[in-house]
């Protein structure tokens, strides 16, 4: 399957999770083996001797444990506040009302080791600066931050760009 | 790597996430790319024809996608109440404290599709429960149910035969 094919069976609903809003579902991407592959293959790019891919809670586990266990690369798990047992460096990050955190395991990569970072979708870019902030902590360098759906409207490239000027970002698929 | 010494990157941390407990952390396995892969690799077993592997959030999706995507497999993913934006089936299940709900996409599975289960801590089998149900609502049949560790002092394994006699449930580590 080409990786046109595989995006097409991204599916939008209209009004979710609030009214007004255009959710992108990518279940049925997922559960089409091809699909699924073709994508996961796309984000692993040409990138050679990674040590890790890092990626978000919840479903940016999905991406980046598969683009691990594809390439033969070590799985870092960014958790949700509180989840993560051993000692970790967190980050706060701005929802559009309040805030939320993020942590990752401090022995979660050697310094020096390289990183990608992959989550589903680029929204506003908050979780993404997050994410890179705590492998930066943890002692990784990040080499990517790859994205199967941008939602080019709210800007996330920018913000992250803002922060991190010379960030190389990628998405699959700009919307 | 072989199996148990994959299984052995495993760490205890006592007192999480409260005083009494021993967690199990599974982030050294995830983080080593040859003990993931033997993890994964003795999860699939020696199943053929399989459709689906549903794993549950948030954890469950690390081992349940890695295993799609190795065995070219599509992937369902059974998420926490509110978070699928189609249409459900849903299933309430008992925490010590409470309740919570699971949820699936009603049109995640066709009707006699062949799905496996995948998690990584069977403890009281609760959660466990209420994914069966959920695929089997959606319409699959599921032809196991593997664990990357059980705890086998909390009975879950009873538990899951009480409702499902006919169950076959794998861990790779009992404890």
């Amino acid at each position: 399957m080409n990786l046109s094919d595989a995006l097409s069976l991204i599916r939008e609903i209209p009004d979710f999770p609030q009214p007004g809003i255009l959710f992108y579902d990518v279940t049925p991407l997922l559960g089409n083996p091809d699909a699924f592959e073709t994508t996961v293959i796309e984000m692993s790019g040409t990138h050679q001797n990674i040590d890790y891919v890092a990626g978000m809670e919840a479903r940016g586990f999905i991406f980046a444990s598969a683009l691990a266990i594809h390439q033969s690369i070590g799985f870092i798990p960014i958790r949700k506040f509180g989840k993560l047992p051993s000692e970790t460096f967190s980050e706060n990050y701005g929802l559009e009302y309040g805030t939320d955190t993020l942590e990752i395991h401090k022995d979660s990569c050697a310094p020096g080791t390289k990183v990608l970072i992959v989550d589903d979708v680029l929204a506003t870019g908050g979780t993404a600066c997050a994410a890179i902030k705590l492998v930066q902590s943890a002692g990784g360098e990040v080499r990517e931050i790859i994205f199967l759906l941008e939602i080019t409207a709210l800007e996330g490239r920018q913000r992250i760009l803002n922060e991190f000027p010379s960030m190389t970002i990628r998405s699959l698929k700009a919307t």
